[in-house]
Order: structure tokens, then C-alpha cells, then sequence
């Protein structure tokens, strides 16, 4: 599956480790705190359960967004953003 | 529909204008460079024209990801990070 992966970590060593393993996880950064991936179902929750170890509850926010075949087609970038891969639409 | 817009701005008039126009448009901000927004598809064409408008497209980076229904359902948090509305899943 097609996940979006979003990120706000104030902490410099936990934001770098979590961008490490989404990096581990087969994750492209797309954007500075946010990272897209194909994904199986099991490794996302594997993925879930080590983010969940490495944040600060209390301070961190982690949004995963799936998107099906569909929603993927209609993903629209404007200036530098490029699609990682898929149809997704291009404003020059 | 529902529209995920995220950003890399690094400049600091654009990005704060970048934020206040996804927040005329009714955005929610969920995170430093993500928002989310229910928005009719005469709006996001015209949000978008507007944001295009703003934007380096040397340097910025904007993506918009569209999810329907049964991607809105899937949408889980970590942390702080909390639900705008609707059905998402939270995880403790």
C-alpha cells in the first residue's frame, strides 16, 4: 500500500532517528518532515510499533496517511515537489 | 473533498503567506507544514492557482493529497498528533 508518512519531531536526535527509519522502512523524503513509501500492511505496523518507541507522546505528532490507487492518481505538486513515482498530476 | 497539503517554504514571507491563504481556505493546521481541509473542487483549483501565484517554483515545494473516504478512515496518528474530524484511528 501507498503511505504518506508526516512528521513534526522538535527534537533534533529523535526527528533524525525517526527519519532514519522511515528511510530504513524503504521511505522516499519527499519533504523535509514528510516521507512517501510502498508498504506492506505487516511492515507498517512493525513501522508503527518503532516510531511509537522512539517519539516523545507528549511532544511528537506522526500522521500516516494511505492512500488507495485512486487518491494516489489525483496527487497535484506544485513547484520543486515531484511525484516519487505513479500518475500522480504535475503543475508546472 | 478531503485534501492533505504539505509544504517546504524556505523562505519565511512566503511560507507565512502560504499558511494564512490554506487557513482562508477553511485549512486546518496539523501539523508545522501540513494541513488538512475539507474544500469543494472549485476552491482546490482556485487555492491552488492562488498558491501558485505565491510560491518560488525554483525553490518551493507544495503536494496535495486528495483521500476519499475510505482513505480518510485509515488515517492514524502517534503522539500528539490528533484527528481535524471524521474517523480516523488513534493510537495511544
Amino acid at each position: 500500500m501507498f503511505v504518506v508518512v508526516s512528521y513534526d519531531i522538535p527534537d533534533d536526535r529523535r526527528r533524525l532517528k525517526i527519519a532514519q527509519t522511515l528511510l530504513d522502512y524503504g521511505g522516499e523524503r519527499v519533504q523535509y518532515s514528510v516521507f512517501e513509501m510502498h508498504i506492506t500492511a505487516r511492515h507498517l505496523e512493525r513501522l508503527q510499533r518503532e516510531l511509537s518507541a522512539i517519539i516523545d507522546p507528549g511532544e511528537d505528532s506522526v500522521r500516516f496517511y494511505r492512500l488507495c490507487g485512486a487518491c494516489q492518481g489525483t496527487i497535484l505538486y506544485l513547484g520543486v515537489a515531484r511525484p516519487t513515482d505513479g500518475p500522480g498530476l504535475l503543475i508546472i
